[in-house]
């Protein structure tokens, strides 16, 4: 069966959807906004909700640029989900948290807690900081290199699990007769001592019916596929092509069995950007009216900060320039270069079709379209499912489970009821024991 | 007005409540239960809910003490409390957070959106750590010393509520037409460069109705009332006697005073476990019943711990002897030894008295009884509320609430509906502007 996840945000994942006019005022900060979502997600039987995170406000030397975006404007991620749980009882709850900058015994917890108040729906987006501006809000005076960044995460992740697996099954007995709570024989201290951390457990949450939250990633460059290979369960990705991205599926599945990971273990989901329309052309008008409201500036700014290189002093409509390679993001710079060549695009082509939505992966077509192509996907080992981006919210996603999600059911690709209580069980996952 | 705050804990406050027949399995990790409590406490109209925290479990060369406790079983309150909020429409949401190990960006980010997502609920209970099993699980090899956790706490302090201060009024435009979400000479950078930290903002999150979260202390030492002093807005403390009380209520006027703070920006409520019976005698005997449950080596073993001296080698049933001073809670070392020699206890008496409620006073009476002795301290300037305590959850509270909290009524001392939509409102605190 196919999987589905529903990426939210405030008012859409296009960089303009807070201009639609249906967009609602103060959407990014709305809690019944976001349980309207949660709500729409479970309606349509998504695996899992998921959001992502920056620990700044990307305001300063580039004013102009900022002020034109709602991405100043975003809720602590874990405080949102664990609001979301509660109003919600079947979809998981994936959400990030930076390795590069927290703690990972406050991390374990607060993911633990999650779990085991959503009765094991959590799910960690296990991630390294690449914006500079979150260096300056944690005390750094720079932006630490991202081999020191996924050097950091390696080792944040191996305390993380090890935290997890405090509890081992039988250690809570709680006898009120001999008052003996638990077994101390099956509290494990973890005793880590490495280069970055020294931790030493247990943690004070006991496991969920899912056993330990879901490891998620999302690395593209060479450090974050072996840190996936390693250590994801839910690969999230930016694709653009097919072929790519069954190059990428294989070659997770090579790294990941080089550390005796079997098929199934990881599932890898490319972003998707759904526009629905009665025809293709009315879909991609309804995407054309949205790039329309990018502000010029705001798009060179972005594209830029996108591919590591100022690119004010070139011609935007000339093609795009051969580029250094960018330290900070090696994999999306890549994916995105390759766009702009694979299509002969001009800078300013490739500002609306990336800066937009990202750089994620737009399909305009009829629901039939999409589904087709979801199908093609899935069935071509270039994805396993799809985290599913709006273009704005709740409109878009409304049309997508009305009308898209009927078709997948109907192909036999896609479930009418949760498989299971918890994130594994309905993503397919084993339960650790 | 009395202000209440609900003190909620898993089976109870009485370390051997987990023992008494009516708890329920569990209860210390289970969300219904506590979603259970913050109903009732909305049922009361209690201020707040609360809870206290330690990022460690118990648990390593005192084995023998800690299996016969929940301590080692704790969900991490942030979490806790952004789930609880979704099944709250009043009550305020103070939850701990420490200033010791954790990030103030974090932190604050956390609270605020805590605040955003309750509609103007939120208090951030800030403390230092002072267990030094926390060091451990947070990189390092011994335990700060409490000069030092209060040299970080104030800087801590000071970060977070300029963060908090971030969005300035009018801040938030979001004009479709126009295309500018914000306004950037109304979003503050912080730009801080301390000692401990340095952080440069704006926070992520927008200032919710009540402004930002209501500030929360309980440190007793010097350092801890010079603190509370310049930045809380509530003291929770532990208060066994009246005229003490009174004593420290003044004194915290006096220094803040001394702050520019007048009467009234400060609520002080003493912790209370009311054990309401229908006679004394009852209520007595229904505490008796608890205190027999816990097992003598914890209770030796816990006290020792509170007055920071290994009591093991002394005659139980023999005085207190004299202590040298604690280094890590002078302050609560001092209220305890008082109410020994004030009461001429043995070490097996304070133990029993203390170590099953942790310090807090305990009331035992009718109805009628605990009420007047909550009018008299209100009235006499010991306290302006008191932070409710129940010895087993939810039987216990149901009780007070169904019979001390109708008295408090009838005496035209407590609401009977909320007067505010926010924490700060029904606490009768002034709004930052």
């Amino acid at each position: 069966m196919m999987h589905l996840g529903l990426f939210i945000a405030g008012e859409g994942h296009h960089i303009a959807a807070w201009r639609d006019p249906r967009a609602r005022s103060g959407a990014s900060q709305d809690i019944q906004h976001f349980a309207e979502l949660a709500r729409i997600g479970e309606r349509g039987c998504f695996d899992l909700l998921f959001t992502a995170d920056t620990q700044a406000v990307f305001y300063g030397d580039d004013t102009e640029q900022w002020r034109r975006t709602t991405q100043a404007s975003r809720l602590e991620p874990i405080t949102l989900f664990s609001a979301l749980s509660m109003v919600t009882e079947h979809i998981g709850l994936v959400c990030t948290a930076t390795t590069t900058y927290l703690e990972p015994y406050h991390v374990a917890r607060q993911f633990a807690s999650l779990d085991k108040i959503s009765g094991g729906r959590a799910g960690w987006n296990l991630v390294t900081s690449s914006a500079p501006a979150e260096a300056y809000n944690f005390g750094f005076d720079g932006h630490p290199s991202h081999e020191d960044r996924y050097d950091r995460a390696g080792e944040f992740a191996e305390v993380v699990l090890g935290l997890w697996d405090s509890w081992q099954a039988g250690a809570v007995i709680e006898d009120q007769d001999s008052g003996i709570y638990f077994d101390p024989d099956k509290l494990h201290r973890l005793n880590h001592k490495g280069k970055h951390f020294s931790v030493r457990g247990p943690l004070t949450v006991h496991p969920s019916p899912q056993g330990r939250p879901v490891i998620v990633q999302a690395g593209q460059s060479e450090a974050g596929r072996n840190l996936a290979a390693r250590t994801a369960e839910v690969i999230f990705t930016v694709q653009q092509d097919k072929d790519e991205a069954r190059a990428f599926y294989a070659d997770i599945g090579t790294r990941a069995a080089a550390y005796g990971r079997g098929p199934g273990t990881i599932k890898i989901m490319p972003g998707l950007l759904p526009v629905v329309g009665k025809t293709r052309a009315q879909a991609q008008e309804k995407l054309e009216t949205l790039q329309s409201l990018i502000h010029p500036e705001l798009g060179l700014a972005r594209l830029s900060a996108m591919l590591g290189t100022d690119l004010s002093g070139f011609d935007q409509d000339g093609p795009l320039p051969d580029l250094p390679q960018s330290a900070e993001q090696p994999g999306r710079q890549k994916v995105v270069s390759e766009l702009a060549r694979r299509e002969n695009l001009t800078i300013r082509q490739l500002y609306q079709r990336v800066t937009g939505v990202r750089g994620h992966r737009v399909l305009c077509g009829t629901a039939e379209e999409i589904a087709n192509s979801m199908e093609d996907w899935y069935r071509s080992g270039a994805a396993d499912g799809f985290n599913i981006m709006s273009l704005t919210y709740p409109d878009e996603l409304n049309q997508f489970v009305d009308e898209v999600i009927p078709i997948l059911r109907t192909k036999g690709l896609y479930r009418s009821r949760y498989e299971g209580r918890t994130l594994r069980e309905n993503l397919g996952l084993s339960t650790p024991g």
